[in-house]
């Protein structure tokens, strides 16, 4: 129980639960009993033994620990303390597959354990954040109150919290939610390095086009906090903050997991891709301080107005942020089929719409999608987002050119656009590609006109033959 | 033994080999050595026990068979039958981890495992493939020569044969020459895309710029094929054998495997991942029917000639290329340092010279440039590959700009482009994405100005504390 398990605990408490809390070293528990003990009814547990004895049947233990090994050392722990039909709750960052293993492991002695994704950070975790269930739909039904009231809630007053399907599907769409924002915080940079290179605009002056596009379709968290870090001002040197910080991005793995995901369900991510591929590019200081002046190009600005280009900007990045939304619905989707999750693609986006990091008003609009056609091929066959990626268009591609242009860097708006366009092409150079590996290695071909597999004999007298 | 393994059988014979055969179908046997046996010394087996008695010692069992289940439950039955100093010899496509486990697993009984990457497809596995072993260099000693008589030479006659490093170091060599055959299949497309839709030319006409291509610094199988592949007409309703084939291409996992591997080693290859999404793309029929019509574009042409054009595409792939090759170098380094393999940098590029799908001509150069300097940061640090990049950037930014306003997808080029401007700048919005995580979830920062890690309490005062 660090801060993200004590702010939890309190939000519990606030809500009128009883909440037993157990840290490994018992001052830690001392502490938090010390500091919010008059918040609420709390049973401070100084060994996991007398934690578990104070819990209500069905037992609801919620773990909030580093995802790996000392989750499972923790469940051997619990186990063997717990009866059938008490509950483990995971509310760490846990890979979807350990979930699954886990939960198959636990079940066999009738308790339930719900990995449960848990967004909004701290702050989030004590006024409410986004809470993404799995687990069985029988421990949710008493569960599934008490999350609900804990989490935050959307603008139309419900819930951030539904139970998104069995064992791991709810670490799983708390993997994809990260994953996306890697997503939206590249989009964010890339815009922030367009107008700072391609417009030669202070990061003061940014930080009013970014609250200024607040008021707007980008309306979100993130764009919010953006205007901020942008405002602020280093107290020691006066300089602008982003200019005093250290230019090499971190990550924890969720952004990597959901990108290794994809590729084995075969779905292209590759706005989430070139978001996690940019924060390692960052952190290669071995490449970039080894290539330093080494690698020439323009550094060219637009001769559009500031307002024209923050206008195209904008655009673009809207345009780029719908296309890595859709690609991790399409994620969803696959693994929901895959593991028979069933996913109610609406929850994802409602379960996001408040208490977690990438909250927007579009999440609104994306779940109105959902709910009014569940079946849609992509986010981006939906009318209204059609509309938006199509009249987004001639700006997100006079941003990309622009940048190619410019020697601006944006792997995130261009492959979305890249995206975007070979969606959008009747045909594609796989053609060629699987002609190439006809050629090479006799892997065979389809044909547009007939059906059957076919393989052409290259090195003899190129007749064709069908294989099956 | 499928037509790889009886292949390769036969290219050991060719060379004076006396080579026992076993397959776990008889049958499959007999008719090997009917169809073949007069090519050399053949000890057809009918049992896995009567193949390990016909061979000499220390015994060299290659297997060829398809990777996964199948190679463990092999090596489960020819374990008992192997002696100490043995040695068996994985020519299949196994994923590095599963060969790094194999090896571990099988010395214990003093038995070599030696995974061995093999290139080249039938015809290659029959005339002299590129191979890439691993395992210990003891296993090399007597089993290098062999593999070397039958391997493809490179131009200057050396052996496409080394040893590359321990355990995993073969197979993952292998894997990563894979991920940059997908990227050069994919720019390849990009490049046949842009040719045919931006400059309106005939598959037989871009045959004929390809094949003019082959003539200079693009010299390699893969174009020489293409041009084949352009050129040649379908008989059966007389057009272009391009525009028959079902634009799906297919995929066996190395891409992925690549990808996988490289998020796991923080390495950046973009070129890589976005070939292989590419192909996810294209055989995502539930995106590209359920989006027809519904996604709006150009369809523009350029305006420069089509010799001008052909020659800016040319310059755009030859630069693409080159970043692509840097990234699967900073994968190899990057696992070598990781698994402890030392593997030299100038063996992957010296092996694939000929034998291999990707055998082209300037593997001698990069060759030579890890040869001369080891220790350089990225192959394009090396001064001919940042001169040929950096020369290449005014035609490369005209394709992409013109690919981006023209509708074209190219993944490939923008990414590769995206990542030379992202190695080129001086400051990134990673500086962005810090301030950002440091906001929403105290991820902490650096300073650019002095030591230490850094919070700000942005929900406070805004002062900053130094955290460590």
């Amino acid at each position: 129980m660090a801060v993200m398990g004590s702010n939890l605990a309190r939000n519990f408490a606030h809500h009128g639960y009883t909440v037993a809390v157990y840290n490994r070293s018992p001052q830690r528990t001392r502490d938090m009993i010390a500091d919010h003990g008059s918040e609420g009814d709390f049973l401070p547990a100084e060994s996991l033994a007398d934690f578990v004895a104070s819990l209500e049947r069905p037992r609801k233990a919620m773990l909030m620990v580093q995802a790996g090994k000392g989750t499972d050392a923790v469940i051997a722990e619990l186990v063997p303390l717990l009866e059938e039909g008490d509950m483990i709750i995971d509310g760490g960052n846990a890979h979807f597959a350990d979930t699954m293993r886990r939960e198959a492991s636990v079940r066999e002695h009738g308790i339930h354990f719900v990995g449960t994704g848990v967004s909004g950070g701290e702050e989030g975790a004590l006024k409410g954040p986004s809470i993404m269930p799995g687990g069985s739909a029988e421990s949710y039904e008493s569960l599934g109150p008490i999350l609900e009231a804990v989490s935050a809630k959307a603008p139309d007053g419900t819930p951030c919290c539904a139970h998104l399907g069995p064992d791991g599907a709810g670490h799983f769409v708390k993997m994809v939610h990260n994953g996306i924002e890697y997503s939206d915080m590249q989009l964010i940079g890339e815009a922030y390095d367009l107008l700072r290179r391609g417009s030669a605009m202070r990061p003061a002056e940014i930080a009013d086009v970014f609250t200024d596009w607040n008021a707007g379709e980008l309306e979100s968290y993130l764009i919010e906090i953006t205007a901020e870090v942008l405002g602020h001002t280093d107290a020691e040197t006066g300089r602008p903050f982003v200019d005093v910080v250290v230019d090499q991005a971190g990550q924890k793995g969720t952004g990597r997991w959901t990108v290794q995901t994809a590729l084995d369900l075969g779905v292209p991510v590759t706005g989430i891709a070139e978001a996690t591929f940019a924060r390692a590019l960052s952190s290669g200081t071995v490449q970039r301080e080894g290539l330093k002046g080494l690698l020439d190009g323009p550094n060219a600005e637009t001769t559009a107005t500031p307002k024209e280009f923050a206008s195209d900007v904008r655009k673009a990045l809207y345009a780029s942020k719908i296309v890595a939304y859709a690609q991790g619905f399409d994620e969803i989707r696959a693994a929901s089929a895959e593991y028979g999750w069933d996913i109610d693609l609406g929850l994802p986006s409602a379960l996001w719409r408040s208490g977690c990091i990438i909250r927007a008003g579009f999440l609104d609009d994306i779940t109105k999608v959902w709910r009014s056609n569940p079946n849609l091929p992509s986010l981006l066959a939906a009318p209204e987002f059609a509309k938006i990626v199509n009249e987004a268009g001639p700006a997100w591609r006079r941003v990309v050119a622009f940048a190619a242009s410019a020697g601006i860097p944006v792997p995130g708006f261009s492959s979305a656009l890249a995206y975007f366009d070979s969606l959008r092409s009747s045909r594609l150079p796989a053609a060629l590609i699987q002609g190439q590996r006809d050629f090479f290695g006799a892997h065979t071909y389809k044909r547009t006109d007939k059906d059957g597999v076919y393989h052409t004999d290259w090195s003899g007298d190129r007749s064709e033959e069908k294989m099956s």
